[in-house]
């Protein structure tokens, strides 16, 4: 039976929920088969997640490469494949917590950088999983900076063999995924020597573990790299390499080729590779980091349509802590941005769609805007995701600090995504060098991509709005986003000019710029999201309930950031100070308009409770009877040797009864 | 031996660490006895926190459990008192980890709300050990709000007792420390009835385990909440009861009595309790919150210090990823507020002191500005450390992410920080409500606490900065911080006005201007701590050295708060564009003049290694090497039955070689 405080919200839904569902689908079509895929892994009882809390790292492990072996017979059974429109909703369906992720990022690697001929070899085996594979770049002392591996590759012309090499500690690779304990295989990425010539960086097939018996191979040293703040499904492993030898055809070279008497090659293009990173960035953004973000609003709505503490109104009942403002202004932004970030995701999928057509028919054009979009919006979606996570959980109080809310796992686990695929701050500064360049391109009159045109568009003007509804119209805000952001690449730029200028060398002056680099290149995705968000809403005219409350999600959206950082808008006076008292009027006047279709707009995520895993927020709200029953199966509730050991003897001589 | 990169930063410290060490530990001879007090704990094996990260919930309340016990033996041997000078330090230098935490609450709450004669029962019995002690007040369904609070006591006079019940599940005891499995009796808050008339929350002691074999007494259901985000240690249960009597004598009576016909007698002021709530809040801030900031940056500033990721300038070896002006910004703001959190803490223990002084003086004037003070520092210095925290974790990269860096527990366990003893924005609205209070009593020309008189002095004026240097005078940014919370005190007031006198509801009203009056608490401390920490710099003057790394400190606590906020400066136009500038141009300076000290700065703390158990952070910065050492030792080294499993029957009939 649903709580009553949660199947009241229900009714006065403002739209319908399950066509909200289909259009977040991309289609009535697509929600079928979604769903269907979920039924499918969640009645399949090796799929449960329902024991993960209760789980050590070592379980945890266990359960994902059971899951994985399983999940080959499941896709087997069910007749779904890799390239199937089923695919993209299984790892969604399973939370990603199954093993052998790397395996695929080791097909791709050999399918993206292997010759015809090592496809040809190594693709059969490693797709009927006759070898697990790995992919072994990140090394103890480096991430970041590729350039800076430490690993090397010496090709040795008298046995045709690569000699590979991890001469120091901070060369040990470390941190790749299925490394630790379940990989056969690996990708190593070194530094290519021939006749004593550094080359770069380049990859390597290496067996590492026999495939008898699973033990190390000769020159091998690995291992997991042990427990981490989530991922304790992850065997992420290091591997150190003391002469291992492999064959010359194990170095990938569809691009680089060395010859059996060490001639070195470089063939064909190498940009595919940049634009290869750069997808990844992109299609990590939904699965890693939308859905946690939509779970977390999911879980922290309904809990707190159902949670009721201390009184609004004196004399009255205590009330739901979805009716206080505070409680407003930190779950309901957060709702609004994971609608945003759903409809730019869709907008930089179909980007990226665009650009791999171009770079099929070799028009490379697009890679620089791509690069700085995926970079920006990888870093900007990441970074106010996480947060937004993090403010559902202390929203939910003491709740919300059990594991058994769901919500510290989709924290510790979201939080990963602003390291790793580029860590934030890096990716910014790319964002930022696109954004600087493009600008002065402008002020030369040169043509620049679509997305970076506006900062050609300097106006100094004002903003026109007169009162508090005027900031309710996207042309509005849409433009003082953009003033921002061109206000912030245009100052940045003449700083950075001006020391130059007075003498400070190139480097350093940019080092010097790069705190508010950071500021130019959130403001220009900032601008981008809203910009979008807007557009958006205008199409959904064939939908009237549906864009009256995307439109104010949209206008929340908008708000919420004028709101949190109004020293941007205020500082030239483009926004006055009334003006800004008319935003944060308009703001707080939404806060109370969505609140009404709070429950509606979270249940349109379509999270089942299995997905959600979460006491606090099932679809019928029954909290405290689940967090009960949840608690009485911890492993804390078995009797500990802390009793006879340390208890008893202490408490030994008292009274039965005092 | 120390890592070059790490020694070379201690070889030009402006000042001396032992000095400074000193003055934070607010003389030389606490700083000899802390020293000695962590000396014994660390050298003690029993203490030892090596294989904290790879243990079960189980094993680590184990572990607590066997210190906790060990803990008496120990200050027995080393004639340590709970009243001595050592206390302190011993938890501290145990880092919380040890169970027992609640006995203590359960002592102090006998000891203030308790009859004489209660306490000569109780208090030797639970000195010695006789039986175990927790707190049981929250529930299920309530938190903050204890007049809801469901369990209730029912007075028969027939037999002299109180009947105690959990009539609904959300009325079930839940989070209370040390409850879960270790206590024989706890304190009970409850809704006392007699003869059918409720007379609000009282405090029963009830026994709920046997003291000969732990068994749950009748009517009692207890066990442990299961999984949470940190304090695995502890273990926090639930309790339910069902007409579980006890005498009368249970009810704690220094200020309430039942007499034995059901006579109900309120003796005394019930003043002092709400100041234990008070000094609880302030009590905590040192260890449980100031002490992982400090941590925190001492890890991620040694790490920053050792980590070279990158260059800075071409042709040149990689760089300190503290040389980065974007890893400063991150880093060296949160080292600010370390110090300006520590000196306010100073700051606020005098004055709960002297409040203390007074209150057995029969005054209780202080009691409304001292509630107003620990409620709104709590919550400003829990959400700035905890924000601090993840600010180094992040910064540290996928090292940071490790549990062997230490970081993520630190940030895992002072984020519950948050939300007890009071959640942040209830405790922010309790400020708020003083200010106003005191806003319209300056406008009535009534006087006001000390803490709030600058509300009375409403100055329209501009902010007189000329230059970026002006921006390091400690007069100008303070009366810009007193102006920004003067202005958002009157602005909500006038708010709150203007809707009353609309016709709005007081309590709707209020509501309704609960997001702008967090906002005006949060200024309102904001401003206390700066002014604090300038007036501390200025009594430093006979310590040249660190009064001038001090005032470097202070000025970018106060300018990193202006950065960071500008529109809040910038609203009314008390500070000009152009004086924002100059602002950030000076912050900026700033954190390049402060990297130099920056490793000297957090030696200052004096953390041992063993207190950091952090392979990122140690004084000598061998970071990869002990990673690696450490990883080896993690469980997820040994065998995995996953191997046998499903790994081989997988990886069966393939080559053992390809």
């Amino acid at each position: 039976s649903v709580n009553p405080d949660l199947a009241s919200e229900r009714q006065t839904a403002s739209f319908s929920v399950e066509k909200l569902t289909a259009l977040l689908d991309g289609g009535a079509e697509q929600m079928r088969v979604r769903r269907a895929v979920v039924e499918a892994i969640e009645s399949d009882p090796v799929f449960s997640r329902e024991n993960q809390y209760f789980q050590t790292q070592n379980e945890r492990y266990e359960a994902a490469v059971k899951k994985a072996v399983h999940l080959q017979k499941k896709m087997h059974e069910m007749g779904w494949s890799e390239n199937g429109p089923e695919y993209k909703y299984i790892y969604r369906a399973l939370s990603g917590d199954v093993a052998f992720l790397l395996h695929r990022v080791f097909m791709r690697s050999i399918s993206v950088l292997g010759s015809d001929k090592q496809i040809a070899k190594w693709i059969p085996l490693a797709s009927q999983h006759k070898l697990i594979g790995s992919y072994a770049q990140t090394e103890l002392g480096h991430g970041t900076y590729l350039q800076g591996l430490e690993t090397t590759a010496v090709f040795d012309t008298a046995t045709q063999e690569f000699i590979l090499n991890t001469p120091k500690i901070s060369a040990m690779k470390w941190w790749p995924g299925d490394m630790g304990r379940s990989a056969t295989h690996t990708v190593v990425f070194a530094q290519l020597y021939v006749h004593g010539k550094c080359y770069g960086i380049h990859p390597f097939i290496v067996q590492i573990r026999s495939l008898q018996d699973h033990s190390l191979c000769p020159g091998i040293t690995a291992g997991d790299i042990g427990p981490k703040m989530n991922f304790e499904h992850i065997d992420n492993g290091y591997l150190l390499l003391k002469n291992v030898r492999v064959p010359r055809e194990n170095m990938l070279s569809k691009f680089c080729e060395v010859r059996p008497d060490g001639t070195y090659i470089r063939q064909g293009s190498q940009k595919i590779n940049y634009f290869t990173m750069t997808t990844v960035r992109i299609s990590l953004i939904s699965d890693e980091v939308l859905t946690p973000l939509m779970k977390a609003c999911t879980i922290a709505i309904r809990y707190s349509a159902v949670r009721r503490q201390s009184k609004l109104k004196p004399g009255e009942q205590e009330a739901k802590i979805l009716d206080y403002q505070t409680q407003q202004e930190k779950l309901l932004p957060q709702l609004a941005a994971a609608y945003a970030f759903h409809f730019i995701n869709d907008y930089l999928q179909e980007l990226f769609n665009r650009g791999y057509r171009e770079i099929q028919r070799k028009n490379f054009d697009m890679l620089p805007e791509l690069h700085a979009l995926s970079s920006g919006f990888k870093a900007m979606i990441t970074q106010h995701c996480t947060a937004g996570v993090e403010i559902c959980l202390r929203a939910c109080g003491g709740h919300g600090y059990s594991l058994l809310s769901g919500l510290p796992s989709l924290y510790t686990k979201i939080l990963a995504s602003c390291i790793y695929e580029g860590e934030n701050t890096i990716l910014l500064l790319q964002t930022a060098r696109f954004l600087i360049k493009c600008f002065m391109a402008t002020r030369a009159g040169q043509p620049v991509p679509p997305s970076v045109t506006y900062l050609a568009a300097v106006k100094p003007g004002k903003c026109p709005a007169k009162n508090k509804l005027d900031f309710l119209r996207p042309d509005i805000y849409t433009e003082a986003y953009q003033h921002v952001a061109v206000r912030l690449t245009s100052s940045t730029a003449a700083k950075l000019q001006d020391l130059i200028q007075s003498g400070v060398k190139k480097h350093d002056a940019w080092n010097q710029c790069t705190v508010q680099l950071v500021q130019a290149a959130k403001a220009h995705c900032h601008y981008i999201a809203v910009k979008n968000f807007a557009e958006t809403v205008e199409k959904l005219e064939t939908k009237a309930g549906i864009q009256k409350i995307m439109k104010h999600l949209c206008d929340l959206f908008a708000l919420h950031g004028i709101f949190s950082n109004t020293g941007a808008f205020l500082h030239d006076g483009y926004t006055s100070a009334a003006q800004m008292d008319m935003v944060t009027a308009s703001y707080l006047d939404l806060l109370a308009v969505i609140r009404k279709d709070a429950v509606p707009l979270v249940d349109a995520f379509d999270f089942t409770d299995k997905s959600l895993n979460s006491a606090l927020g099932s679809y019928d709200g029954q909290v405290y009877q689940r967090l009960y029953e949840w608690a009485q199966k911890s492993p804390t509730n078995q009797m500990s040797p802390a009793y006879e050991k340390y208890l008893k003897p202490l408490l030994h001589n008292t009274l039965s009864k005092l």
